[in-house]
């Protein structure tokens, strides 16, 4: 039996505390990695709480997990123990519907399993990266190229492609004007990507404060978004991180002909929309939900070319709480990643 | 100084009554059309009465314009006295923006010249078809194939190119399941377009009432939308000619993975999504205006093709009242037409 020392919350109010977790024996295809970094997303912290209303407790969030392979299952193919390895929003799905097969297992129909807070093969609650190790299918289990390091990489395996993949597939390259809406976790990693594939890529951002970090990581241009109405830029793609409600309408007329806004973020408000605005330059509003796996490669292979890593900052398992309540207040620049090493001792 | 009578509303809420008015000289690019018949669109009745809130009266609308080609400038090509031809929503645009010179006038950037209620190169206020006889540049005006009627060609200029844009751009045809929206002046001829193409096309419908009509105008499945949380169904594009407020998060839940959600009509009220349903399967809302005139021209030509005509109730000049009642109310199988001839006797 494989065991493991975790942090874990009981209740949606429970402070976080250290347990001991079992995962699966290492099947045929199975990976077992020694995790070392775990990012915290937002949404753990909407899961841990229950504000998305179906959690299953104890819950050991993260789905931003790097480590490196302790062993593998003898049918595992291009991967060894000692390589670095990442998981991120999945560890499995139905791996046969035509969305799987075609690589995007993200919207698989038939029953894709998170990383946690889900339901695997065996009925067991699924249990995060907030661990010492973990098992999972080896089409699960991405490679992290040795020019990342593990610690900034970790949030790349879903704040990385939840960027990366609407900005491929709406076009982000040479000639096209990209906005990115938020400079937190999300948008941070976004600029960058935007940036390499050589598109211009504007930061919109409530305020100021963060106009020299953008900068800095490739923005060629920040704007504060109080007066949309006046502002002259035109835009191919806007990329929306932002999880609250906000005037769409007006960010959608910021879009010139052919125009996409991507929208990453689910506020509790319905959007809402001036129809005659979609129909004037025959703008797009499209969804978005994290990516395939065979993207995920690419997306890290990507980052690597391009020194493309999340800016952290890496806390200790008992830092989790107020890492929480930081994420929540929005004070983060720009990821949190927990070190997995410090849970035996917390 | 070409003159031609037309029918005119003097204020929002006059009956129509018939007028002398004036047309431009025939400039070195112009057409001089003799118009056979005019499409009464729902546009017309909002113009017309004001319920857009910028109407230039008199008005004189009528965009959707076929007639019989009289006289030609001396820099005209491509065209000669009595061929048939249409004229659509626009009479002219700036012609040099970036979307211009790709042939998406409807779209252009500087300014374009609505058929009627517009204001033209000269300054004038732009009167539109029901009148006649008219003259356009010939870069407005298309071609009509000798296969199609004049009456029943009519309302492709603006219902026909308005349905066949977003169908092609969108990727109707073998393999795809296309859901038409509603089956009035726009469905109707979309369903044509949609089943021509190729694809699996169903009509959504509030009622049984038009089941027959069309199943026999291609419809491969008719369904009611009373329960659409219970239907069965799902497609890869769905166009919604609704001009009034629906549930539009009920309806993109009906679309697959990357499935499009075309939205043609401007209800009062802005329209409302749940957000996640956008991240599901990557769906996509999108508007459309219409489309340019190389479009037009292939939309025109496809019709003829394939036999593709406006189920039209043609009316003299003296019932276009009673029509515009009449179509408000959503009482017109499915297109009325009025017949200019009739106009000289009201």
């Amino acid at each position: 039996m494989i065991t493991a020392q975790a942090r874990a919350m009981a209740g949606p109010t429970d402070p976080f505390s250290t347990v001991t977790i079992e995962r699966r024996d290492v099947g045929p295809t199975d990976v077992l990695l020694d995790i070392a970094y775990a990012g915290v997303c937002h949404s753990d912290v909407h899961h841990a709480r229950a504000e998305f209303g179906h959690t299953r407790y104890p819950i050991v969030p993260g789905h931003e997990i790097a480590g490196i392979v302790r062993e593998i299952g003898t049918e595992v193919t291009g991967l060894t123990v000692g390589d670095h390895v990442g998981i991120g929003c999945l560890v499995d799905s139905c791996r046969e519907c035509a969305v799987c097969r075609a690589g995007q297992e993200s919207y698989c129909r038939r029953g894709k399993v998170l990383t946690y807070n889900g339901v695997g093969r065996d009925g067991q609650v699924t249990l995060g990266g907030y661990s010492e190790r973990t098992v999972a299918d080896q089409r699960f289990v991405a490679r992290i190229p040795d020019a990342l390091p593990l610690r900034s990489a970790a949030p790349l395996m879903c704040a990385g492609i939840t960027m990366y993949q609407p900005l491929r597939l709406w076009g982000a390259g040479p000639g096209k004007r990209v906005g990115i809406l938020g400079f937190g976790g999300l948008g941070h990693i976004g600029v960058q990507i935007s940036h390499a594939l050589g598109a211009h890529t504007t930061v919109l951002e409530l305020t100021e404060d963060r106009r020299a970090d953008a900068e800095r990581l490739g923005a060629d241009a920040f704007r504060t978004t109080g007066d949309l109405a006046s502002m002259k830029d035109s835009f191919d793609l806007i990329v929306s991180t932002v999880p609250s409600t906000f005037d769409l309408t007006a960010h959608l007329d910021l879009l010139d002909f052919d125009g996409t806004f991507v929208n990453l973020g689910v506020p509790e408000e319905p959007l809402r929309i001036d129809p005659y605005t979609l129909l004037t330059n025959r703008r797009k509003l499209v969804g978005s939900m994290s990516g395939g796996m065979p993207e995920t490669q690419e997306m890290l292979n990507f980052c690597a070319e391009h020194g493309i890593t999340a800016q952290v900052e890496v806390i200790t398992a008992k830092e989790l709480d107020t890492a929480y309540d930081r994420l929540t207040a929005g004070d983060v620049r720009y990821r949190f990643v927990l070190d997995t090493e410090t849970i035996a001792a917390s």
